[in-house]
């Protein structure tokens, strides 16, 4: 199985790591439980928040999707959103393993609640890596008990390199904030690079802000906020089985509890989160397999907000749009067949298109002053920006994809065997 | 751009161009009119039909489509199905042009009258190539104009040569029938080799019989079959602007008319129509840009066969399910992914996967006899077979498609500049 190291560091990845404020009332530890053969590597990660957190999440919508999702939205549904333990493994997905899955994920729980003394519904767990190989059921469980004497302060980069697969880089982002005059930290982890495609984009993303925030502060704001971030990324229009992002607060800041997700008093912190979720978000699309270049996409003029990403993912996971881009080549007729091939509301000949800056096509035609120069320029870079404006009404969404190159192919071709 | 000659034959091609019978009635000629610069080649076709013919046809559902997609359907719909002139050109798809579009039609429209002496709603039109270019109004039409005193009995190699774009090979299939106790011919060309997704798939094709069959005839059965053949292929889920499917039947082979769809003597020659649009229609997934396997997805027990088929065009379109195809990599748990992609109903716990005669996956989870070696051998040759039952009902569907190589990436990255 290919992993991280096999692969070129993406072209598109930030220039380091980012550095990131600590959040109090979690501790950490990464593990090696042997899931990589012939690789040492932590394939383990353990989240124990002493005093507990509250709890947002969601989750693929995959109908294929692995028990351990069902598990994370049932703890959800059932516990009220509290959270103690998270327990993450890489190198094999548990989807689509039937009893042999369900085994697994009862002995991982067994293991997390003697050691912390929880509840049921306090665990969570996420899987990522190869669909419908079953685990020996104590390997993770295992894992956990051996690795729960070494907990601590967060390593973050840790963390993020832990729960890498195929990911050329570790993905994090974090802020700091006021909250009732507090400073409060928000950071976040995620990993992904294919399999990638709203409902919802990427597999695993865990943000944890030591605010104190209220279960149904959670849910709302990663609702809310992934639905503009990772809900609008994609790399190649596959949905993942294990798809999740879970939001834990653990209130170790202090101050007045905050359960209303629309007290105003939250502006600031919604609007850094947004940050770090949009960040995180990108960070996947700058390590889609074999991308080299980031693409942003905004469909204007649409008959609702929705109709817009309909049409917005529609180009952004055309074959032939992402080829055309990965070579330079400013090949727009290919936005407009996008734009056409869905079923949502379009007016031909009112549409017109922009490539970055220059406007390339106006009402239904190429533009007048149309340049093939300036229009290659614009899709030459490693961002490129597409606007569309349909003609219809006056819905509006931007999603974010990369190229397709032969790297996606290779990559793809030799994940498994 | 690149053309045909280009690029080298695609190892799924038919050992040779088949040897096609003759269709009374018609005439037709080829020409080049120069759009392919630096290059000589035939790209205009003039078909005939000197004494008229009944004629139907399905086209692209894109609200992007070209102006000449919109005059056949007017065509079919105000002229009462009849026709007797069929212009088409490549080298440039004549959509999104605007103005400059309608007018090229116009005038091509005129030009074909002026020959033939036929009614506005008799010419049909149809252009492939690069979306968004307009071409000077008189350049086709000049060309319907020249070719005129050269039509002849049909070559069809020399028709189908003249529609390519992209393919690496020329597409053709024919059949002799019985109808009324009286020999008859269907044959049929066709174009396309990417931007190949239903409704409809494809870009370009004719088929062709001096069966004497009604307009109604006409229109129900390439509706009917269509729906069956190029409504069931996928390269690339990308939709072109372009794609037509039209039937002319020149009733020259005599005998008496037949009106009702439904007549029971139509039999035969209904079996006969659709093995010659499955023959076509599968030799453009061959031809699918960068392919090396042509590969059949069944799947079953699903909530209706409308239901199945999302499911199977789900897997077809999967570009992870197409990169380890192509790779020989018997990665089944991508299927599973993309079963579960869709939001059609499936019980995950109940999912049974084959890869050709090996079954893969039973009841939710790796099948206990599964074998590594097998299921390898299966996806290794040029033809791969995938069935899946999703455990729900009766519903089935089979769609045909292609692998994903680093081949389709090289192709469309060049394809305009």
């Amino acid at each position: 199985m290919a992993t991280a190291s096999d692969l070129p560091v993406s072209p598109l990845a930030p220039e380091r790591f980012p550095s990131l404020p600590k959040v109090a009332g979690m501790e950490a530890a990464t593990h090696s439980l042997g899931l990589y053969k012939g690789k040492v590597r932590d394939d383990l990660l353990v989240v124990h928040f002493p005093d507990g957190a509250a709890a947002g999440g969601i989750f693929t919508m995959s109908s294929t999707r692995s028990d351990d999702v069902d598990r994370c939205r049932a703890a959800l549904n059932a516990g009220g959103g509290r959270a103690r333990v998270l327990v993450v493994n890489t190198g094999n997905s548990n989807a689509f393993t039937g009893a042999a899955g369900v085994a697994k994920n009862a002995a991982t729980i067994a293991s997390a609640r003697k050691q912390s003394g929880c509840g049921e519904h306090e665990v969570f767990i996420s899987a990522t890596g190869v669909i419908g190989e079953p685990l020996p059921p104590h390997i993770v469980s295992g894992g956990v008990e051996q690795v729960w004497g070494r907990l601590g302060a967060p390593d973050f980069e840790k963390i993020a390199n832990c729960i890498r697969t195929t990911d050329t880089f570790a993905k994090a982002a974090g802020e700091t904030v006021s909250l009732n005059r507090r400073n409060v930290s928000i950071v976040g982890v995620a990993k992904g690079s294919g399999m990638i495609q709203p409902n919802m984009a990427t597999t695993l993303n865990y943000v944890f802000t030591d605010a104190n925030l209220g279960p149904a502060v959670c849910q709302a704001l990663i609702a809310r906020l992934g639905d503009l971030t990772y809900n609008c990324i994609t790399v190649d229009s596959d949905t993942s089985t294990s798809d999740t992002l879970l939001f834990f607060a653990t209130g170790a800041a202090g101050g007045e509890p905050v359960d209303n997700p629309d007290d105003p008093r939250l502006s600031d912190f919604i609007a850094a989160m947004h940050r770090v979720l949009l960040e995180l978000a990108t960070q996947i699309v700058r390590d889609g397999e074999g991308a080299t270049k980031i693409i942003e996409i905004t469909v204007e003029g649409a008959a609702s907000d929705a109709s817009a990403k309909v049409i917005a993912c529609s180009i952004a996971n055309s074959p032939l749009v992402k080829t055309a881009i990965a070579a330079g080549d400013a090949n727009w007729g290919r936005v407009v067949m996008a734009v056409g091939k869905t079923a949502e509301p379009v007016e031909r000949d009112r549409l017109s298109l922009w490539f970055g800056d220059h406007q390339v096509a106006h009402e239904g035609a190429r533009a007048a002053d149309y340049s093939e120069a300036k229009a290659t320029k614009a899709v030459s870079g490693d961002q490129v920006f597409i606007r569309v404006d349909v003609g219809i009404g006056r819905g509006k969404a931007t999603v974010w994809t990369c190229d397709l190159t032969d790297g996606y192919v290779k990559i793809n071709g030799a994940y498994r065997s």
